[in-house]
């Protein structure tokens, strides 16, 4: 059980702040009740409270929250959302109800991550206030476009100089038991689109046409058998996927005037987004050089070098679990890639066996256990 | 003009013919008036008229004709077609109407095939009933699926006992002067689809995945390096188009479970349609052994060597033109793929340049010409 705070326990149990959160309903973007909750138990802890509205249609208006309390000393960051995915059909327990059976809470966002927004408030509580700079930066949009979210509240944290020097993000890194898992870096990702052209004919007359398709291919096959790296000390080998092949030419008697691919690629430190485009542009460009190659990057590959912040969490989850955490940078991308940015950053929170599908659970347990670690972290990162 | 034959000119006069036959409407399938004027024709002329109707949806019913004049001697047979394609918006004259302007007759249909039908009849009509023996193959389905057309002439021949020494198919082959070229081979056409199953997945989990698309682009790669043959003497080289790909995956990070593909292949009489489709799916095969490969061969290649037949008809038209034809086997299908099974099948008609276009037209000298043409062809090929 948490340690009563000066503000009274009800603000700030892990386990009624989670249920709290949960039965407000805040499939992205999430916006005013779910904020709500979270502004009521952080107030009463002696957090500054800045709420704002960003961006417009169709990428918003997204509603973000930055928390801080204290102004000296080393500053931790906490990083995550109150949005959820939709919770779609076929729970056996109200997606939005937080209902409590044997040992689990159910409800979207249990575990991702309202549960570890809940843990990070309640061990707040267990901080003295002047140990130093805490900050929560919250956003009701990173299950969604992300374009008005957690870089609109970095934006601001630069326009009001607030500069942590370690930040903690709160998804759900876990995969079979709480803390087998923290994220210290992600693939970068980068879609590229490429259309070629020809002219279009009947296959009787090939002469009279130009098929675009067999450039296409060519290129394709020259793409498909590159090799970017072999991985690096931290990071698996960059993967390329063609994701799409495109025609559209329902005749089987004529020869089309326009093929198109798709390729997806998930991309370690070794590399950044826009290279990576060129690189495929230049394969491209040999076998068809009229071709229309697009690339849009998602997100750059990050790390945080195992050092100081990652033992500093890998003590406090072997502490109280009794387990030594892998060190990975696998998975989808994450909002960690832009505060990596400014400062080391990983990525600690609770399992993500549930998450995103029917009847996501967290259990009580681990809960209270998230709490109890965030609680030595924050105590030995701001010490 | 022609010489007035014993029945009367205004029946077997080849302008006409050629507008009454335009005017009977007969978009593919043709059926009932288009036939009832070619039966008005050829009745007074001495011809058995057989109609019959074949088939039923989606490819019939369809209606047919064979009309035989005499019964000892050389047979020659004329085959050919009164459907046409649909004539579209934009003429600058009825398309159905026949309309006669500057030396020119138009209409869907007269030079495709219409046209040609009445200067064979018209030349019938120049050429003694006793020189031996003349049948009209006229089917209402050649622009169509042509299931239930000529291959149902070709099986009604066989029942009654019908068989050609020679066939000469009406379609316009003459490309910028009527008689400067003529047909004496097709090459032969099959399409191919491939389908190559893998498992969908998210792009950050390739492990988990198996995309289907970089070994459907491997085998198309290959199979685009093939080269079929270097044509013959009177072939070009078969050619290959890949006329479609196919994925249809809209979402950037899900690693497809399926990719597809289809080929067209034309093909000269060094193959045939079923063995191409064997070492189409052997190239597959090798790459993804799972694969689905299935062929549909649309007809053979055919080739009715120079001799006789050919020299016969470019002496025609020599005697009437001053041209010497060229012996051609380009361009696409026709229904001469299923005649040349039964004796030596030689195309020559009109001029192709205004077929299946709008304003679609024939030169009333032209008409003239080529029933001369036919008349001297059908007095030395019976003689």
């Amino acid at each position: 059980m948490p340690p009563p705070s000066s503000e009274g326990t009800s603000v700030a149990d892990v386990v009624e702040l989670t249920k709290a959160l949960i039965a407000a309903e805040s499939v992205t973007p999430a916006r005013g009740p779910v904020f709500d909750v979270l502004e009521a138990a952080l107030r009463p802890l002696g957090f500054d409270v800045d709420r704002f509205v960003c961006g417009e249609a169709p990428d918003g208006p997204v509603e973000n929250l930055i928390a801080v309390r204290g102004s000296g000393g080393r500053h931790l960051a906490f990083a995550g959302h109150v949005d959820v995915v939709p919770a779609g059909d076929g729970w056996t327990a109200g997606p939005f109800s937080g209902e409590e059976r044997a040992g689990l809470i159910y409800g979207r966002g249990a575990v991702d991550m309202k549960g570890a927004v809940a843990a990070f408030v309640a061990a707040c509580a267990q901080v003295p206030v002047d140990a130093g700079t805490l900050s929560l930066l919250i956003t009701g949009d990173e299950e969604g476009p992300a374009v008005f979210g957690t870089r609109a509240i970095i934006d601001r944290m630069a326009e009001r100089g607030l500069a942590p020097d370690l930040c903690l993000v709160g998804e759900p890194t876990s995969t079979g038991r709480l803390g087998d898992m923290i994220k210290i870096g992600r693939r970068g990702s980068v879609n590229i689109w490429i259309d070629v052209n020809g002219r279009q004919g009947h296959v009787a007359y090939p002469h009279l046409a130009d098929n675009p398709v067999p450039r296409l291919v060519r290129a394709l096959a020259e793409i498909d058998a590159l090799i970017l790296d072999e991985g690096t000390e931290w990071f698996q080998s960059s993967n390329l996927e063609a994701t799409d092949l495109s025609v559209g030419n329902l005749a089987t008697n004529v020869i089309p005037g326009r093929a198109s691919a798709r390729l997806s690629i998930r991309f370690n430190d070794l590399h950044r987004g826009e290279a990576l485009v060129e690189r495929i542009r230049a394969i491209v460009e040999r076998h068809t050089p009229d071709a229309h190659v697009v690339g849009k990057v998602s997100g750059e590959a990050f790390l945080t070098p195992p050092g100081t912040f990652s033992t500093l969490i890998a003590d406090a989850i072997r502490e109280h679990t009794g387990l030594t955490p892998e060190l990975s940078t696998t998975g989808g991308t994450s909002d960690a890639r832009f505060l990596s940015r400014l400062c080391p950053t990983v990525e600690f929170g609770l399992l993500n066996a549930t998450m995103h599908k029917l009847d996501e659970a967290v259990a009580v347990e681990d809960l209270r256990s998230l709490q109890a670690i965030y609680a030595t972290l924050i105590r030995r990162a701001l010490g």
